[in-house]
């Protein structure tokens, strides 16, 4: 155990946190994490990437947090004197956004003091290490883009169905027509994520007002995907969803936004099990989308887009993932004569922060 | 307590489920409550409307649902041999929306099994006991508008703001301009209550898609009202939330929508303290708004309103709270001269589904 403490904490110290490895003292400068409810003294983060919890639960005989370093099982907390339980990570976590949830005496609860994230197929809490690069992803006082939640109908799976549409700040003011990128969640999550935990309206309203960018738009749908189990992922072939995404709400939002609708002008990308979907659609469908992401979710051969026409290609993970990987397809794919790009998110992991600092990367390589 | 017990069972049996008098027997046709998370099972509801709550929690000593009939003090899980708690209530729930939450060993906890509405200033648990006329608020194959995210800078409170935007169906594939209702939720609520637990998108949706209303914009956002403790709500003015909202909202929404940039295409209606505020806002600047509505918020005396100008008044309540204030206080706006509707909502205490009824009563008032 003692072990696992020592080589975990001295990984996260090497990727993520160089700056830590002078010491191992805490230093009490926690404040409350910024996804935490209004008014919520806890969930608290410090400076060094600590987490520290509080819960009330005077009568309970064990309240344990499960997030912590890999290994440990999470952080014990502790029984005070008031009815409340404390307790703190074992060391610092990496930076950007985690779930995670309680056990108060067997029961998966959550936080009741942060907000609620839909990951692993349900509602849970989160906390959000400060980053040093946030500045990309925080709300300023810039002009703001909208999110407009849009229900459509879906004759294929004969229901009514949700996306959310990310206009950027100058959207419908004048008849201009946008380019469009289609983003999907990962596995566990919904069409919530990318404008909850993954601030893409923030990274692009960011972005438009520094003039990185020329805007365009974003649909975020539900990808399906939460009914496939684990251990068939490797039949999963996307193909009710592909339905609704092209044959559905692609011609829905073509109908109903102001876009450019042609595949030259039309992206699509995902994290983790979307960037699966992402891979099995496009090549499948080339002539849809013209410009493709794998976002911590696989790679293309030269041979899968032989014939294909794609414009772009962007390829990404985090460093704790596999880079290697990552690089190595993009260079075959550069070597045969793609336009591809790779990029490693420095210190993270299968997380949301690897995915935040993919699309702010990946961006300004769309529609060109 | 079994007098409480009988006197809350018939009062509800008279007032909201007259079919229930001849029988005390529970029939056994759970299903699962509309507002559970995505193969969720429990909580589940029953024709007769009691509800049933299922919650794992094998190491617990107790497990409490805060949610029951009057002065039964919640209900009380009973532990099953596989380490889950199962209760059903006491008797029949009024019809609609409930906000609860679970006292696990003493600590106050969300259902995992159900989604997330922001209500008593913390995201609570939900659950929906179907009302008859359910019909008018549900999800269905018409032409769908629009809730935007908004995000608008407040020089007044220094910070980026949120509101909730609905736009109908047709909204912005011409220039054709609509009037504007400002909706506020009530204390402990936020910016989502309307379009999450009140479903005032889907109620718009289906009265447009009936031609029971011309289309209008809606627009919610935070009333700043959960700072306010219930012990000075006598002394709650709402002049900062004025300033927010009609110097710094209604400017943006004109400038950025196309809206009908007037009073007479200009409503403000609240629930609750919502009401309060709309009371209190549309009094003070008559030049904003032309209609008001009060939903269990309050009413208006023919003396306040003397020298307006106002076009319409709406003032509503459930039959469980105080209806003889409320149609009273319009028959003297009436007798007074003044165009009032009141509304009460049968069998309906101070909860959503008041609200519910309530928006669509006075939607077709609006704006004529």
């Amino acid at each position: 155990m003692k072990n696992n403490f020592i080589v975990a904490f001295a990984a996260a110290v090497c990727v993520s946190l160089p700056a830590m490895a002078q010491t191992e003292e805490i230093i009490e400068d926690f404040v409350p994490s910024e996804m935490n409810q209004h008014g919520q003294q806890y969930p608290m983060v410090n400076s060094q990437g600590y987490a520290r919890f509080k819960v009330n639960a005077p009568e309970a005989q064990s309240v344990v947090v499960t997030l912590g370093l890999g290994g440990q099982g999470g952080t014990k907390l502790e029984k005070q004197e008031d009815g409340t339980w404390i307790g703190t990570t074992a060391g610092p976590m990496d930076e950007g956004f985690h779930y995670y949830h309680l056990i108060i005496d067997g029961a998966a609860v959550n936080d009741p003091g942060t907000n609620n994230y839909f990951g692993s197929c349900r509602w849970e809490s989160g906390i959000e290490i400060p980053a040093a690069d946030r500045d990309f992803y925080a709300l300023k006082n810039v002009p703001h883009g909208n999110v407009q939640q849009v229900l459509f109908h879906s004759p294929s799976t004969d229901s009514e169905l949700r996306a959310f549409v990310y206009t950027p700040p100058q959207y419908g003011k004048t008849d201009k027509k946008y380019p469009v990128l289609y983003l999907q969640h990962g596995w566990g999550e919904d069409e919530t994520a990318w404008s909850s935990q993954g601030h893409a309206n923030l990274i692009m309203d960011n972005m438009i007002a520094a003039g990185e960018i020329e805007p365009f738009i974003i649909v975020m749908t539900y990808g399906l995907t939460n009914d496939v189990k684990f251990g068939t992922i490797g039949q999963f072939d996307a193909k009710e969803f592909e339905k609704v995404l092209v044959d559905e709400l692609v011609p829905y939002i073509d109908a109903n936004f102001n876009t450019i609708a042609d595949r030259d002008h039309r992206a699509m990308a995902g994290l983790s099990m979307g960037g699966i979907e992402t891979k099995l659609i496009t090549l499948r469908r080339p002539e849809v989308f013209g410009y493709y992401g794998l976002l911590s979710g696989g790679t293309f051969s030269p041979e899968e887009l032989d014939g294909n026409g794609v414009h772009k290609v962007f390829v990404s993970c985090g460093s704790k993932e596999n880079p290697d990987r990552v690089v190595e397809s993009v260079n075959a794919l550069k070597a045969a004569g793609y336009d591809a790009t790779s990029y490693v998110s420095p210190g993270t992991a299968h997380e949301f922060l690897t995915w935040r600092r993919s699309l702010k990367e990946m961006a300004p390589l769309l529609f060109k």
